[in-house]
């Protein structure tokens, strides 16, 4: 189905799961919602934290898209939003008409997803994907650029890579810098303050088998978990795995 | 100094040293001398373990090169070479003009100098090269493809790289196939047969330190180490170290 077609569905309420596997080849993106007056100090931490928190579009004073889509309604064209207020999270909804004012900025950010795309075009397997789990997610010791009320550490995302595809792995993800790039650490989880591989922070654990190699990306986690941290009086991202569909083609993102 | 002076200083004997750290920028190559009846076999043999034994020219009844330098004497113009016979070293020669037969086959075999002066421009320091020890190389389980009588296993150089660099030194050095590419192991010795990381079976041992990660790149001792073990009754090559300087950019290799 064409992505058009596709966040029309979403927007009339009839598709409202994770979108990984639908329109294939398209980019999809992490949404953030964040009162104005901290837009600005977000934007500039997005940049100076560009490998975990790569912002592809920011929209003021509207909520359509420009860049990754044509006139997408971003209220009601992703299947699910989670809100928070004063950093907690209150509840899902399928649509956050009720919740727009003109005081809010959409921040839309690169995901994953795209070099996954990648990586599997490429032969190199990806056991969440196969086992249809959700990638495995771990806080770490890698400290973010702080700028005015934003600072954290980086959540990375985990693959386990045959022994003799990683490099590989590093030289295709690297060539999508936009949505995350190569990993951050190869191999050592206790190097990055990982303690235990087996009990991921966020997501599913995932088998690391004897011939595999454990290779970390930065993840897209990382920019909710320090909206949580700074506990916001108000934002409203994506659903997890409830992402933004776009127009704009994974290869239009390869480097 | 330029490449052709340099080369004629060698070929009156005036230079006899390891080529490390000479016409910087240019290609620097191994060779390889075999009978002729063995070469087409050995060529195959480069063709199907590229990745070890990177084949970048061949030259048959004559002794001057014609892609990686315009009429350079073979001969002569390496700083040393060694001689075998039956497999086994028998001497180290600054010249090989007595012992050339028009039954003589030359390989000209890519090195990893080049990623290396890669790798550096990058700011990836490399501690052998700071320490001014030879890389550290060992003899693993990785077998290689057999062409007729040619067979063994692959012999990889290791580098220890900053944590945080080594998706980096991965993306660099795939950027030249030709002089090995991108590494064939990242961060687990033992994965390739490796037991002992601080004992090398060529080169120095050199240090990991605590924040690096070792990791093996397939090693143009390889070609060398399959001569040996299959007891050519004659062959020469460049002495470890003293490799042939071509005219070639190491830029010209870049992909």
């Amino acid at each position: 189905m064409k992505t058009k077609e596709f966040r029309q569905l979403i927007s009339k309420g009839e598709f409202a799961k994770p979108t990984a596997g639908y329109c294939t080849g398209f980019v999809q993106a992490n949404m953030l919602v964040i009162p104005k007056k901290y837009a600005d100090s977000f934007e500039e931490f997005g940049k100076l934290n560009h490998k975990a928190i790569p912002i592809l579009e920011v929209i003021r004073d509207s909520y359509y898209t420009k860049i990754l889509a044509d006139n997408a309604n971003l209220l009601k064209e992703l299947p699910s939003y989670n809100i928070f207020e004063d950093g907690k999270y209150v509840r899902s909804v399928k649509n956050i008409e009720e919740y727009y004012s003109k005081d809010l900025v959409f921040f839309l950010v690169g995901c994953s997803f795209t070099f996954e795309t990648s990586l599997i075009n490429s032969g190199i397997l990806l056991r969440h994907v196969e086992e249809k789990k959700n990638v495995a997610m771990y806080d770490t010791n890698i400290k973010l650029n702080k700028v005015g009320i934003f600072e954290g550490n980086m959540v990375v995302s985990m693959r386990p890579i045959k022994k003799d595809r990683v490099s590989e792995a590093c030289v295709i993800t690297s060539h999508f810098p936009n949505m995350h790039g190569g990993p951050i650490q190869v191999g050592y989880p206790e190097m990055i303050g990982i303690e235990d591989i087996t009990k991921p922070d966020y997501g599913d654990s995932i088998e690391i088998k004897e011939d595999e190699i454990p290779v970390f990306w930065p993840c897209g986690v990382t920019p909710e978990n320090v909206l949580k941290n700074v506990k916001l009086p108000f934002a409203i991202t994506h659903s997890p795995g409830h992402m933004f569909i776009s127009d704009r083609k994974d290869s239009e993102y390869y480097v």
